[in-house]
Order: structure tokens, then C-alpha cells, then sequence
């Protein structure tokens, strides 16, 4: 029989599911980070392929003829990194090359079979689609941490640091997220000065120049840890959940009534803890945005990616069969056969 | 007779006086970026030495002994910089190592004689002191283009080139920054459409990710250029202008009357910019936090640069000599004897 593994190469983590063509779940592997931009080429095809590995343990069938993979992945993928995919899953007994797919495609089909809706996904970066009969319509955002992403992971962590930086530069306010990311560097507050400066700036500044940019990200955390109770730390969030709610805005279509056609699909670490910690500044202003519309979180992009597959293998897949793939996908991620 | 080599090696220029204990300015030369963290190690001790030996042509008295060179420069200074600009002097036939001493303070002392006072530099970056006793007391800022530097000349481009990229997301308003930062860059606009973005938008994201993030300094005349007539351009400029006098008021310690004690000295290309063609932006708002005082716009730190070297040999620089120095070093700039 015909296999198919559904793969979620996000930047911190990936997923894959082996799937049948009715849609049940055969396995589920996690491995790290699968994005070439994040990780590196070899990475990410190490990664991905450990996940499939562990999708396909025990289902020796995965051979069969016709038998393809799918991978949803955020940004450009280069012909090389392809390449090196479809030697290694070849390898797996998989013969036909891979199908690389948007992970604003995975991430919506993971909430929704509708053919017609929306995505916005926070995760390091921000990015928001209108889907419309299937494919991508209009994408705005994603433009990376230099030139936009408001509202993102690495937004809220270089506001983060900043923020920190200003405080012992005496140059913003107090803030608690200050003593968090010297601690989180494992660093000693002194009060020495140099140069007629803080030696503990000096040598946090020094620091954070010596780390890739996009790792700011890393301190987007710190922020939620404090919100409740820094000023400081709740306006950055408050701002980074303005921000994604305009992102939002721009590729939706309010029909005459201000619903909008079809789901709203919301995906990425930063939604997910905004929603789950501070609900008025995240879900808040995306509400407004898409009226009376659902929103709907999903914790990743695997089973947007079965969906993406089942549909290329030429399933009709419905409200059903998503319903049963979401729960076979679940079941099988939990370690319940 | 002895001799002294004042040097200002900035990020884009490097500028030498040669002068005598009497503060004559005998010789004057000018090249090209003389900050090593700017231009690299090699390039910095190549055009710092072409300015001396500008300075110099024709002064062959420069190798008498006592004669000693001192160098104005931002940022920290490796042992291996100093070293190699050594080697190079003592072929110019100074044998005593280069004095280094803070930008901050050459940009300072450019402006006047007075032992205690206030200096803003506002160019790539942006930074501030309190000099008291002819030394740096306090400094705020200068935390670099990732970490600060509020109002500066990179922080100004990376706005420019953000409103360019949002207007062609459709993320942001209309801005006629977005037809110069293309213009810069020789591109044409097309209407072409690729992943549900435009075409336009990914070469010009793609382009400036090529770039190092602190080259975006670039733009930042592009909003000048327009601030009259667009309104984008115009926030930028006043946001930049706002920054940079609260990075001054970091420093400012006010007395009883509301007139801080001694000079507010004021460099870098933004300030002089914004003085020349946007005064209501700029000096408005730094004139609210000085009070009464008087602000003095300098064009460099190579006056600033001999007194401190003056000071070094032990001669007393009050206003006269100041004042001497000033014109002289003019005057030879001029290229009047």
C-alpha cells in the first residue's frame, strides 16, 4: 500500500507522520530543527530525516511503489538542500523527490480543511496569508528580523534586550527583564564602571554582538515570564500583539457582514503562549480584526502537511477526514496507538 | 622643534593637523575612514597614516625628537590596531606610540577650551558624555546599531528601509522613501507578483540581507532628502531628533538656574545635517533639555584632537589658544596658508 510521510520542518523542531491514504495514522517521529535558514542545510536534512526514521519504524511497507513524502518549511529552500533531501529519503526506499510546501499551507490546513481562509503564523518571524481555493493568494510580513517581522519571536526578544540595555545605560526605565537576561547569561551584576560606563552593560553588549541577531529571539520568553507584573515587559508584548493583529489585517477580505470567508489559522510559539498567558493583548486585537470569525490555534504544521499530501495523492479530504487525521496525528504523537 | 600629529580618524573620514606647542597649524591632511571597527585594522592604520603624511608634506622638522602623534577615535581599539599604527608612525619618524584617546573627547574639546561640558555625537551612531575635568565622566549610548543608538545614522536608514519594505508589503503607509531606497539601489518597480508577493519586494529584501546591517546607514540621507514632503520620512527625522536629546538629557546634569555647567558640543554627520535643513526637529528639541545653554555644532575632532595633544605636552589651552588653533586648522583645511 501507498505511504505518505507528512513533515513539519520548523526552525526549532520537526514532525512527521506516516499516513495511508484513508488518512490513519501509522507513526509519528520528532527530531530538532529542519529549516535550512535556521539551521543549516546538513542540519536540517539530518533532521528531517531522523523524524521520517522514527514515522517509519516498525512499517517496513513504506516501500511500496508510489509511496512520496511531503514537507512543509518556512522560506526559500535552494536546489541543493532538495537535493540532499531526495538522496536520503531515497534511501528510506522513498523514490520520488520530495514536495516542498509553505509552512503558512501546513500550519492553515492543520486548523481547517476549508479550501478558502486565512494563516498567520508567530514564531521567530511573522508571516500571514489569505488562502483562497488551496494555494497562496496573498502573503504579507516575513520579511525577516532586519527589515520586518513585527510583532515575532526575534521582535519581541531584541525588544527584550534593549530594553535591558537601556535600563543600565540609565537611558530607559527600570525593568525587571534586566536582571533576567544577565541572569540567563549566567552573568553577575557589579556596579564597577568603565570608561564611564557600566562594566555589566559593557560586557552585555559585548556579548549579545558576539551571538547571530535572529538568536535574540531566545529572550522572547523572558517577556512572558514578567509581563504580569513589569510595565515594561507588558508593553512590548502588548505592542508585538498590535503588531501581528495588523499583519493580520492586511491580507484579510471582511465580507459585507465583517466575517471573513472561511477560518483564521493561527500557529507559531509566540501565539501560542500569547494566547495561552496573556489572552487580552494577543487574542484581543486579532479578534477585532477578524470579527465574529473563529480563531484557530494549532500547535504545529504536521497535520496541515497530511493534508497537503493526501490531497496531491488525489484524496478528497474533508471535514472528516481532517477530523480523523488531527486525531490519529495526536494519538500517535501521545504514544496511544 | 617639537612637533604634534592631531588626528581624527572617523568612520568615513580621517582628517590630520600638524602643529607646533604655539598651536600654529603648519600642514593639514585628509583620507579615507580611520576607525577600525568601521573599516577594518588595515584599512583604518592605511588612511590615518596618508592623512599624517599629508599633514606633513613639505615639515620635515616633524622628526624631531619629542615629536608625538594622538589620535581621536570611537570605540574600543585593539592592542594589535595600536601596534601597527606604531610601526607605521615611526617610519613618519615619530618613535613615541600614538596617544589614543575617546572621539567623544576630540569631538568636545573642537567646540571649546572649557574643562567641564557636555558633547552629543550623533553619526553612524550615537552617543553622549559629561566631561568634567577634561575627562569622560559619564557616557550614555553608544551601544551600537543592534542595541541602541536611538536617533542615529543607521537607526534612521534601517527606519528608511523598513517604511520602504512595509509600504511594498502593504504593511505600512505610502511613503516616497520607497521610490528612492529603490532608486538607490538602481532597481526597477514591477508589478510582477511571485509567492503571492511582489517581485519587487523580494529582490529588495533579498539585496539588503546581502548587506552588513550597519551599511543601512546609507539611507538615511533618503530621509532627509524628502522629510519636507512626506510624512513617513518626516516621523523618522522626528523621532531621530527626539532620541538623540534624551540621550543628551541622559547625560546632562542641570543646575539650580536650568543652565548646564560649561558647553554642549555637538558632532557626527546627523546633527549637522539635521542643524542645516530640519533645525525645528532637531536643535527644538535639543535646545529644550540644555536650557539657556549654548549649543556649539562642530564639523569634526580634529581641533578637539590638539588640545588634548597640547594638553598632553603640558601647554595650558584656554580660550585664545583655542580659539588660534581653531582658526588655523581652517584655514589650512582651506587650503589658505
Amino acid at each position: 500500500m501507498r505511504r505518505i510521510l507528512a513533515i513539519d520542518a520548523g526552525g526549532t523542531s520537526s514532525r512527521a507522520a506516516l499516513i495511508d491514504l484513508s488518512g490513519n495514522c501509522l507513526g509519528y517521529g520528532r527530531a530538532t530543527g529542519g529549516n535550512p535558514t535556521a539551521v543549516g542545510i546538513d542540519a536540517a536534512v539530518t533532521a528531517i530525516c531522523l523524524a521520517a526514521e522514527r514515522a517509519c519504524a516498525g512499517n517496513a511497507s513504506v516501500t511500496e511503489s508510489g509511496s512520496f513524502a511531503l514537507v512543509s518549511l518556512a522560506g526559500h529552500r535552494s536546489p541543493g538542500f532538495v537535493d540532499r533531501l531526495s538522496g536520503q529519503f531515497a534511501a528510506l526506499g522513498i523514490d520520488e523527490a520530495p514536495i516542498i510546501e509553505p509552512d503558512l499551507l501546513g500550519t492553515y490546513f492543520s486548523g481547517t480543511a476549508a479550501r478558502d481562509g486565512y494563516a498567520l503564523i508567530a514564531g521567530t518571524g511573522a508571516i500571514a496569508a489569505r488562502v483562497a481555493d488551496g494555494r497562496l493568494e496573498t502573503v504579507r510580513g516575513g520579511n525577516g528580523w532586519l527589515l520586518g517581522d513585527d510583532g515575532s519571536g526575534f521582535w519581541i526578544g531584541h525588544a527584550v534586550v534593549r530594553a535591558a540595555v537601556a535600563d543600565l545605560d540609565r537611558l530607559g526605565p527600570a525593568t525587571a527583564l534586566t536582571a533576567l537576561v544577565l541572569d540567563s547569561l549566567a552573568f553577575e551584576t557589579t556596579t564597577e564602571v568603565d570608561g564611564g560606563r557600566p562594566e555589566a552593560l559593557n560586557r552585555l553588549t559585548h556579548t549579545l554582538y558576539e551571538m547571530r541577531p535572529v538568536e535574540l529571539a531566545r529572550f522572547a520568553p523572558l517577556a512572558f515570564d514578567v509581563g504580569a507584573r513589569d510595565e515594561v515587559a507588558y508593553n512590548i508584548l502588548s505592542a508585538a500583539g498590535s503588531a501581528l493583529a495588523e499583519t493580520l489585517a492586511a491580507v484579510i477580505d471582511l465580507e459585507a457582514d465583517g466575517r471573513p470567508a472561511g477560518a483564521v489559522v493561527l500557529g507559531g510559539s509566540i501565539l501560542a503562549a500569547g494566547f495561552l498567558r496573556f489572552p487580552a493583548i494577543f487574542e484581543g486585537p486579532l479578534g477585532a480584526v477578524v470579527g465574529s470569525a473563529d480563531l484557530i490555534p494549532v500547535p504545529d504544521g504536521v497535520v496541515g502537511a497530511a493534508v497537503l499530501a493526501l490531497r496531491h495523492a488525489g484524496v478528497d479530504v474533508g471535514d472528516d477526514l481532517h477530523a480523523h487525521l488531527r486525531v490519529g496525528i495526536a494519538n500517535s504523537a501521545a504514544g496511544r496507538a
